[in-house]
């Protein structure tokens, strides 16, 4: 697994119509991927590449609320080692953001002050390194400018480690949070394994996932390193049937003496209901239920069933964060999806998101097309069936062949003194050229 | 940071009066490490380059169960291969247990029993690589053997990620759990640096320690990499006082806009009571509390008290079986483990532990001493006060550089289609000689 990082700008088609030295804005929005900084880096340093059609590329801080509040990072003066460093490091470099525009009509001054940085930084480009809804908003801040006399192109660069991308082979950042969360299911497989005689006989894990299952797939993993590993899979698509669940859950402490569990955050009863709720968040635009506690709660269904010890883990944020497990493949790709977009940007596009075209799927082989990102924004790529079994509690051949294709490969990351080398990078923040902003009584999502 | 195995065996100084050709019993008991089949590796590994001491070396299945069912693989007769992958690989390869032995006087056939195993084998060595208690009651059972007339030599093997155990620099599988930890926590830092502007604000992550709070010390090392990160740490020794911990979450809130906590899931109020408990185990000797969920405690603590998104991670098996996230130094020190009670054998020592004694802290260097094994037993390892800071809700300087010295170097692991290379190794039995006996009469602790 080569990263690959460069080419030869030379030979790419640039669109005839193109402004000359436009200056990019890049935000960063939504929960974060282990890869994030990769797309960061590759926005920088492909612009970097064609000085003759961009200026500087100013990073916003907090996404779309940076922007409000012209919290300014200029990327294109950071160093060599700062753009380096931002390959590996987790989180989001220059911070993101849960928080949305409201819509224009109801909040046209957040639209006209975004109209007025982009024009005192002279903005042509904005790529925005978000979810669906966050992009498809970043696209009618570009429109609501063009309206008005600046010409701003919007180009979204995907990422989500929840793999609910549609019109894409899967989102980049999921491929390493799978990584990360097979690889711990099977060592803790191995645990289990070796306690389960007298102690545990049922562990389970919780995925992060709240309407698709995708990361509760890679549980399913385990078999190639356990071959015919007592896996019970519970992704968020399919309801929770306690009966099947615990009947499938005796079956396999019979044949082998301990079971594994794999369960979405964001399971839910056959009445609709989520299994486990941490906690209702109000905000002006209503009620926002976070997820958690669904392991916890299987876990708990288990206890009352069967006469042993069971086990918990949550890793939460550690499966969006695990720097030190990332998918080679991966890595790469959320490269490529940073790179792709200012291609497209070269290319004259507007309004479209680079995603993942497989060219072959073992080894996997991509290259990134560019899709309508309004019509991509309304749809969600699901588990589909065929990649589970028939009973829909542990995943297919072809589910399985799916998941194995994005986690190849292992990512190098430096350790100093025994610690991982992904210190945050100190940014230097522009000196602001307008009057203040404060972005605080705009809304949350 | 070389990974040392081999010796000169003519260099050493064997005791004058021991048998010849005796064979030896291994046995891996309690919780595992993710290093603790490097201890097993180095028994089998240094057993052998003494050939006129050392007969076979049998290894029990789940410990001392195996050996009261007569369930034992013939470690020396298997491959160089399989002794290398076992240098690597999580669990505890021969299975382990939370099984101990009646006392004698409750129940002398158990000891009998064993006597008779010992006999037919010709057993003159009993490694036991366990908890202090387990250990202490294969003590018994070679004692019990002794005094029957056949002298088996009883040593132990170091294992324990909870750190406590007394007479120790620290206890081989510390080091890898406080390492795994540290960097997983780091990871999730940098995730809720980058997110807290406009969603989650304070992080919880759940360490495990019943009675000893050291692994929740691994958060303090987050500073190495995130300076001045704003931190908490609730270690199980020190009563949880609500008002103090809300206090200082303000605090660092207000601060530098977020705040992260490792909590020990041995967490107690002021009244002694666990924080929280995931279930009650009834047994023949009484009720076992499993302990979880302290950490979403904490969570729903600081969720009602603070106006935002909180998280909650518990990493569980996780923390102790994390094979790719392993201290090279640990991984030594656990071969150091087996390996130094090989040698305590053929010195002639009998009811000994070798443990770690430091000869150098930055980097640490040490060599393995024995000491008395029920005295060690009796005792345990907590966190000194001077580890911490006046509040006890931080790590000193102190404590701070005794974590870094355990979780020094990275030990390598080979991946393979994408996941770690940690297939269990197939094991094949001996053919009984004795009778059937049925352990599952007999107690659990």
């Amino acid at each position: 697994m080569s990263f690959s990082s460069s080419f030869d700008p030379s030979t790419l088609e640039v669109a005839t119509n193109l402004p000359k030295s436009k200056n990019i804005m890049y935000g960063q929005a939504g929960g974060v991927t282990a890869v994030i900084n990769a797309s960061a880096a590759a926005v920088i340093e492909t612009a970097k590449q064609f000085p003759q059609y961009f200026g500087d590329c100013f990073a916003a801080i907090n996404g779309i609320q940076g922007v409000l509040e012209e919290n300014f990072v200029n990327a294109s003066q950071m160093s060599d080692e700062e753009i380096a460093h931002m390959h590996s490091i987790p989180g989001a470099v220059f911070g993101a953001c849960r928080f949305d525009l409201d819509p224009l009509e109801h909040n046209p001054t957040q639209y006209a002050r975004i109209l007025d940085i982009f024009k005192a930084y002279d903005i042509g480009y904005f790529f925005y390194n978000g979810g669906n809804g966050s992009m498809v908003t970043a696209l009618k801040v570009a429109e609501y400018c063009q309206s008005n006399g600046h010409d701003v192109r919007c180009i979204g660069v995907a990422k989500t480690i929840d793999n609910d991308l549609a019109l894409s082979y899967c989102s980049p950042g999921f491929g390493s949070a799978a990584k990360y969360l097979a690889t711990s299911f099977i060592e803790a497989g191995m645990d289990v394994l070796a306690m389960h005689k007298t102690s545990t006989k049922f562990f389970v894990m919780e995925a992060m996932g709240r309407d698709v299952g995708w990361l509760s797939l890679a549980g399913s993993l385990i078999k190639e390193v356990i071959p015919n590993a007592p896996v019970i899979i519970l992704p968020a698509e399919k309801a929770f049937n306690k009966e099947k669940f615990l009947a499938k859950v005796d079956e396999k402490i019979a044949q082998q003496g301990y079971c594994l569990c794999m369960a979405s955050e964001g399971l839910r009863d056959e009445s609709g209901n989520y299994l486990a709720i941490a906690g209702v968040e109000h905000t002006d635009e209503g009620d926002y239920t976070q997820l958690g506690g669904a392991g916890r709660v299987i876990a708990d269904i288990a206890s009352a069933h069967l006469d042993c010890k069971i086990h918990c883990a949550v890793p939460d944020y550690l499966q969006r964060s695990a720097s030190h497990c990332v998918s080679a493949t991966d890595w790469q790709m959320a490269y490529d999806a940073g790179k792709a977009a200012v291609i497209a940007a070269l290319q004259g596009e507007h309004g479209t998101l680079p995603v993942v075209s497989a060219t072959s799927e073992s080894p996997l082989e991509w290259t990134m097309q560019s899709v309508d990102l309004e019509k991509v924004a309304n749809l969600e790529y699901r588990v589909p069936d065929d990649f589970l079994t028939e009973d829909a509690m542990d995943v297919s051949d072809k589910g399985h062949q799916y998941l194995l294709s994005v986690i190849q490969g292992e990512r190098p990351l430096s350790f100093q003194n025994g610690l991982p080398s992904i210190s945050p990078i100190a940014l230097t923040l522009c000196d602001k050229r307008l009057k203040s902003f404060d972005a605080s009584k705009n809304s949350h999502y």
